[in-house]
């Protein structure tokens, strides 16, 4: 088999950027869970026509196949499967398959890959882990679940600056705010605005303007309007204020509008005591995906907002329906590789070591090994990781093992010496730090390594 | 949509059921790492003529397809991708690709989902997760990895038993103890023996005899010869006196069997001083995949033998090629699903509940909902998971919220409270153990509930 290459758009991370990938995945699943989110996970697979509802997303879909399909029957009756491309459909599904057992409002976490068929020459993410935090309630669900998970998204991540993650900014916007202000100034096209103004950042406001007068039937003077609600933006509620300012120069009344300005004030209100800064209104966000109906999110890395969104979301009326009952919910994602693959790739996190051990146990000679893993035995039973040398070469060599994987403390077992009068004692065991180079005496039933060298940290990288 | 039903083979779990298996693959990993493996994940999808390379899983394999292909010549050059249906040949092929940047021996844990494209009538899973660990040098490979890593995997499937799993078997035996004598009696198809002694269990010795003379040139001698060594075990060394006198039995002279003897003793040997009584040596153990070349394991919850292994593995002399370097292997996989879905199914094992929460704080009315936030960030801050109310309805209503979900401890924020002076002071804050109905004043910056109470615990079920 010749040497393998990578392959486009399925990242995989050496042994140290797994250990950031995995800190990031540990400190996110505490924060949810300390929020009170349980935690799922979801198969893989979908029927295909659940996945093709949305029909914007078709191009993306992996579809299976078994590779020797035996026509017996079996797959005929099987429906055709697809690979998720999200953890909102699946959730959704689950939702609805499972109402009967859980309690609503239920809010679950989920952690998983998620796979997007894009072209190879794209360069885009194929396979990415996803990190979502939803609650959705059975009929209803109470506004202030707007306000709580976009925060609770901003200490999952503010969790997440001690080892060098940049600030981040949560954009807020209320898809009422949009709706009530484009219908009140007599645009129809509701769907077709949002989706224009969503490209602002990538084509500017002029080309978006044009494409509101060519697509959306607006007036060059309606097309201005929508772009000057776009350019406001701020972190506190004078937001509101300039809003309604902005509607009541259109002369627009619109009881969807004063709603969506109510939640877009509280969330800010809310968000402002909680978390001041990070929170910030801005009337251009727009979320491609039309099942959002109230507040949708985005979030960016300070410094790095030419990564775009690692963290959007909303909230959606009708995250699932099974017709007797309809399920809304608020929820967000965080695109997990795309962050890990900014912060390893940028220098901007470094883990401590590439391996879990903390103490490499030297082995004098094979007929010993006994012993050394005895040693191992005694400080893994006291919760430290360690490892026991592959074979009895000399300490220089073993010392160099430790050394190659960052490994901080290489231990000695002592050794049998014959005393004069013929019996053998057994001296003591040394330890010693391999940074310093300093050594003293050790009990393997009493030692411990400083905290802070017990397992590999996550760390900001030295620029 | 109407309710959705579940896809035969695909098992999800209900967030009860997630707790059990969370806390598997959590205390797995911890043994992985107390013993130095570094985790890694590799990507879901392989080239296809790598999942094919052993032609006995062929027909187990998805294959992915783009859904709208387009014909741009991007997907022509593109590779035909598969779904992995094991933790093995993606491992294999990740050393390959980095071996440059990995260090040897390299010690990997790896916790994956796998797919099979199993018909869909057959019952059995068809995306499970499997927990791989395995060693692999560069050019040689140390025996003692053989002794060791079944004792790590007992560990670790040791380090269940306090939350109700069964006590485990490892039965191991070694392919050169089977080559050297099947060699050593005069049978040269040692892939076709092996692959039909595997079949003692499910069809029996007899069946075995007549197929060993039918398809591999065994005379009914021969045959019984092997059959009698399959017969062979036991949890000390006498096994391999046994094996010896058989040998000697039949007049065979083997220095492959010799050294089969002498690895499968020293790992009985060390075995039973480090873990007395789980491992097993047992000759009739085969394992069908023909690249083991030394030590097979196989591993049985006791009780449940009828399960059949849910921890199998074993030693290969070329874990991976590239023509220049061979890397030569030992590693055994767990199967999670299908232990957790036993344990489960069985009802051996229980969660404490079904969310992380264990503090409800309830909400007097919506406008102090802030203050009932502000218990849940002081708790949080300390590190304990709590939930608030989803509405300021009568607390009879959150209680029995808090109840339907298993959450113990239910806070009563202070309400304030008018002085006949016309002041208001603000009362104690309550928490009430909604278990035993003791209630009690408590403040949020130091009120903690007992450690046994504070995450949801997986515990041995009532039977």
């Amino acid at each position: 088999m010749a040497r393998p290459t990578p392959l486009s758009g399925f990242p995989e991370w050496l042994p140290d950027a797994r250990v950031v990938e995995q800190h990031i995945l540990d400190t996110l699943r505490r924060t949810f869970e300390l929020h009170g989110f349980a935690g799922i996970e979801t198969r893989a697979v979908e029927p295909l026509d659940q996945l093709l509802r949305k029909g914007e997303t078709s191009k993306e879909v992996y579809v299976l196949s078994r590779l020797q399909e035996d026509g017996s029957g079996g797959d005929r009756a099987d429906k055709q499967l697809g690979l998720h491309f999200d953890l909102t459909v699946p959730f959704a599904r689950y939702v609805l398959e499972n109402a009967g057992r859980l309690t609503f409002p239920f809010k679950r976490h989920q952690i998983q890959k998620v796979w997007r068929g894009e072209r190879p020459q794209d360069g885009r993410f194929r396979e990415f882990v996803q990190a979502d935090i939803d609650v959705v309630g059975a009929g209803e669900l109470p506004y202030h679940y707007e306000v709580e998970l976009p925060l609770v998204m901003a200490e999952a991540l503010g969790a997440l600056r001690e080892i060098g993650v940049p600030e981040v900014r949560v954009l807020v916007n209320n898809r009422r705010v949009a709706e009530g202000f484009y219908r009140g100034i007599g645009l129809e096209d509701v769907d077709g605005v949002l989706r224009n103004i969503d490209k602002i950042d990538k084509i500017g406001p002029e080309r978006v303007a044009q494409l509101l007068v060519d697509e959306c039937g607006a007036t060059a003077e309606q097309a201005q309007a929508c772009l000057d609600l776009a350019a406001i933006h701020g972190a506190d509620t004078t937001v509101v204020d300039r809003v309604r300012a902005l509607a009541a120069s259109h002369g627009v009344e619109s009881a969807l509008l004063d709603q969506g300005l109510s939640e877009l004030g509280a969330l800010i209100t809310a968000a402002s005591r909680r978390a001041p800064g990070v929170v910030v209104a801005d009337l251009k966000i727009a979320r491609g995906l039309d099942y959002y109906t109230g507040s949708v999110y985005e979030t960016v890395l300070v410094g790095h907002e030419e990564l775009g969104s690692i963290c959007s979301g909303g909230r959606y009326d009708t995250l699932a329906s099974d017709g007797a009952n309809t399920y809304p919910g608020v929820g967000l994602s965080i695109g997990v590789s795309r962050l890990v693959s900014r912060l390893v790739g940028a220098g901007l996190v470094a883990a401590t070591r590439s391996v879990p051990a903390a103490v490499l146990v030297a082995v004098t000679d094979e007929e010993s090994r006994a012993q050394s893993d005895e040693v191992a035995l005694a400080l893994r039973a006291r919760g430290i990781p360690c490892d026991v040398a592959p074979a009895a070469a000399k300490f220089g060599k073993q010392i160099r093992y430790a050394d190659r994987r960052g490994i901080p403390f290489v231990w000695f077992p002592g050794r049998d010496e014959l005393a004069d009068d013929g019996s053998t004692t057994r001296g003591a065991d040394q330890v010693k730090d391999i940074r310093s180079g300093e050594q003293s005496s050790a009990e393997s039933a009493s030692w411990s390594p400083p905290a802070e060298d017990l397992w590999p940290r996550v760390v900001p990288a030295a620029q």
